[in-house]
């Protein structure tokens, strides 16, 4: 994996394809739930063999960090992003919301293996909620930073992001890509009543 | 297990043991995660043998059931009742939410035993999931009542309901009992957050 200074994926060929398969296994993850995914049905349907699969992730565990590395490294990018533009506390932290959600439900299909974060090995596991860390804290500072330049109602910065990061993340329990809702539509609801609360 | 006509556990002395031994197995839950959470380890907790434990509970698949059963059941006796009664949807709506906080942070000791719905047999998964899904009928309800009496802003009843169980349900993976939020805080200023939104 090539990794460039600022922890980001170069968009060179082999992350490409491992991203290709990312979409992929996620779907699968979503339909059957991690546990019993198996990377047999993974290059089925990708219409490859396993043969390929292996030569890009050495098994479903490696899958599974990238999974997460990638979306959470996808999400602070985005975060650092929107952290630097001009604009009203509201309109960054929708764009952060919206920008999460576009991640969790349509680049991941709305699969929750971005969040089992139970199966991984001690030191990726580390690795991952050091991230995930970074976002809740990244998201908690637009929050604050709102509510100190009075455009926030007064609130718990923490209790309140964290009530955001619970609708947002729940969403992989009930979101399904055939569904009724569409996963703009949904980004666009959640953030409006979520920012809704602080105003 | 004795039910009642209404569906409910009546308070005979065998249940109200079956509930302490919940209690504290809801804690053990919470703190080794229910996979990795033993028999031995909540009698233990209990101070009683683990054949004590085993006369009130065949194994620990049958103590989840009875705490999934048993928590949907209050949530949905206590969401019947604050539907009954009369008041002003935000009113209903906030003791709605702070019911459930209270009954998944104070009573069940913030675990998350009673969402793992995954370990159910077939026939008890059914069970638990129509009662959930009752309850969620019943949230939404009241949002959408609200909505058409002019007291919530016009949005999506079924989203806004997901968004607001989705924050609750949430609050299991961050919860701590000794941490420096207490139950009671969490669920006011999670529901003056959540209600603000509709408003």
């Amino acid at each position: 994996m090539v990794i460039n200074h600022n922890g980001r994926y170069k968009s060179d060929r082999r992350t490409l394809k491992r991203l290709v398969i990312l979409r992929s296994a996620a779907g699968v993850f979503r339909r059957r739930g991690y546990d019993r995914a198996g990377m047999r049905e993974i290059a089925d349907g990708l219409g490859v063999t396993t043969g390929v699969l292996y030569y890009h992730f050495r098994d479903k565990g490696e899958l599974l960090y990238f999974c997460q590395d990638y979306s959470l490294g996808r999400m602070l990018e985005e975060g650092a992003r929107i952290r630097r533009e001009k604009g009203a506390p509201a309109t960054r932290l929708r764009r952060l919301i919206e920008a999460q959600l576009t991640c969790m439900l349509d680049e991941l299909q709305g699969s929750a293996a971005h969040l089992e974060f139970a199966t991984l090995p001690p030191r990726l596991l580390k690795k991952v909620v050091a991230k995930r860390d970074r976002y809740e804290r990244l998201m908690r500072g637009i929050v604050s930073k709102g509510i100190r330049a009075g455009a926030f109602r007064r609130r718990d910065p923490k209790l309140v992001t964290l009530a955001i990061l619970g609708a947002i993340n729940w969403t992989i329990k009930w979101y399904r890509p055939d569904g009724g809702q569409s996963a703009t539509k949904i980004a666009r609801e959640f953030a409006d009543y979520l920012i809704k609360g602080l105003a």
